[in-house]
């Protein structure tokens, strides 16, 4: 699987192991490099039956992905055309897997990574916010380092909605109760990795020295698994537990575009003035938010 | 939004946060009082557009509220005229909205507290059992005070069942396994912080001394949202998680008037010679039904 | 209910709650004798209206049940022959119940069990592992006992599926993100009672010197109740939690049987040449999996 021309991604495989590191300084966020390499990725190792199992890591201590690139809130002139970029770029990186009716290209992705042979496996040490998160939510399986993981979903601050999957990806995962799910998307509130597993935003919080082993063992375990075994559970577990129709997608992409307005271009400009999008403002996010 | 004539609720606006504050002692029972108020409350609320939040809060520090008024139970002659004159009450709090067939006045209200604009917070300290407990159970989120909250519903050692939407209600919120509703609603155990969280009873629990300012935090934090992001997450999340079907409700209810005998009758009178529906007796409720 | 003719159980009945005891030494295999007794069990007491509650324990300290019989699995010649007489002994346990088009007898139970009038409640301390946890998750409730229990689904190592409706079950049990039940069936990992809870593959993890006088406790509670009240609660309950489609279950059952190759068969002889199903080995399942 030729990968070297994914910028931002680091790519290794090892039995039947592939280990995607993103490696896209100076916060990894989802922008319009990122995005389209992440879903050239996904459409490769689809047909990569060397590779049965998929972690997600990051390259820097501090940054899983800070977020989407405020670029898209910042300019209403230049949103459109912005926006048409990165959704080109991400066409082009799989132009033969089409992008479903009403659907947004992150909404796509999320779809394509769930359908992925491949079991997926997020490994979350640092922050994940907006659509940092919203990716890792979209995987398989979910490991929060304890006392490092930082996780959240600040669009609502920010005038709009997590419009890459987020919104009803974070109500399938924290369960049709919507409680917690709607605390967490209307808070905007940073959850560590103790909180994040008794929500359901990740499987378990694992202490930060043995994440590593942990996730290690659990893919390479899963690695050798018969291939027809992991997909004869798949499939079954998918009739309990399916997907997310493409409508509640469509639902979530249009309710993003309606907020698209004035008053968010303005907020957004105000947040980058206060820090956001640099390291030192996204340490602390939430509190920046709630100065503004 | 003028509540002057809501017997029994304490109500204050500000910044676009509405508390309501349960008052009516001893107990704030559910009845002919305090249901029609609280239905008349939420009929208006739903109209307010300067309110974006409402707390649901009670001024007795040991009782959120103890349950339903036991009269509704104990003379077989006088239910039917009891209940339909606290229905025709509750009715004439909101004369416009209809109740839909074949459900009953308390299920109606949590349909509607469901469907309202605003985000609707319980914050829970003190008993909340029977009906109290159900109306926390329809609100968008529910918070509990380590140590000094307890949730029950003792409706089955009643010999009734959790009529007002708690049955459904439990189902939903614990999960579709249904094994925590079913131990909760055939236990009829009373529900510590703790277990309520680990349960999905509420989102969480929160050291006693700190959950005014965390619900105030949060409530604020919402209630500066623009009110389309709120509408766009509440519209998005609902298509993963949808309300709770008409026809539920009607099983529910159906369910209800059916366990309504002699039998019934004959212990609810037991349970009042016993101390239910005293500040006494409800401290220690549990114990008492498991001894008669 | 006369219930001597059903080997490897000891059944007691007292104030309304049958205890089922697995008594079926070394390991309490399901196997062609437990199966057709447990069947058997199910279909009389579904009739018996003095028993209101069941509880499901195991005679043997260590092991409620391994798993069921590697037989079943090591030979391709005798497979359908034993399976046939196993599933011609369960059938003939309950010749008028007949078993659902696409499923195998494993799932019928499942079903069975699901739609008993009693309330089941299962007591987990030792190891239950493949169709034993199968079991134990079709119950109404569970509860393990910390430090005692271990549950796990260890079949994806042994190149199939849990087939006897486990798949469906644990997707049902752990939520409908599916990302806690994909981590328990491909990692074939062991689950102890604290993680069991946190997961929701049981209500809750009880202290193993408590565990007996708490389910002591619960079953009783439920035994007194109206059997009227349980009933109308379990069906309202069932609105919201509907049981899993016989299609889940025929799907499940597909993909067993196709897993069903002479890889698997060889997998099944190399296990048993390294103690699995020996006392001995099952104590350490994991580990001699994990190094085959």
């Amino acid at each position: 699987m030729p990968c070297d021309d994914l910028t931002g991604l680091r790519i290794t495989v090892d039995n039947g192991v592939a280990t995607l590191t993103l490696d896209h300084p100076p916060l990894n966020l989802m922008d319009g490099v990122l995005l389209p390499s992440l879903r050239g990725f996904v459409n490769r190792v689809r047909y990569d039956t060397g590779v049965r199992v998929v972690v997600f890591d990051r390259a820097d201590p501090e940054f899983f992905s800070a977020h989407g690139d405020m670029a898209y809130l910042t300019d209403p002139e230049a949103l459109p055309a912005v926006t048409a970029a990165a959704t080109a770029a991400a066409i082009a990186a799989a132009p033969d897997v089409p992008v479903p009716d009403g659907m947004n290209i992150l909404e796509a992705v999320s779809d394509e990574v769930r359908s992925l042979p491949q079991v997926t496996i997020g490994k979350i040490a640092g922050f994940a916010r907006g659509a940092g998160n919203e990716f890792l939510m979209y995987l398989d399986m979910r490991f929060a380092a304890i006392g490092r993981s930082g996780q959240a979903q600040p669009e609502a601050v920010m005038d709009i909605l997590p419009g890459g999957g987020g919104t009803v990806n974070m109500a399938r995962l924290l369960g049709r109760a919507r409680a917690r799910a709607l605390e967490l998307l209307l808070g905007s509130e940073l959850v560590d990795a103790e909180l994040a597993e008794r929500y359901g935003l990740v499987n378990r919080a694992v202490p930060a020295n043995e994440i590593d082993a942990f996730v290690d063992r659990l893919a390479r375990r899963i690695a050798r698994l018969r291939p027809e075994v992991v997909a004869a559970i798949k499939a079954t577990v998918e009739t309990i537990t399916p997907k997310i129709p493409h409508q509640a997608y469509a639902v979530e992409n249009a309710a993003l575009f309606s907020l698209f307005t004035d008053d968010m271009v303005a907020s957004a400009h105000k947040q980058l003035a206060a820090g956001v999008q640099t390291r030192e403002g996204e340490r602390d996010l939430e509190r920046i938010l709630d100065t503004l």
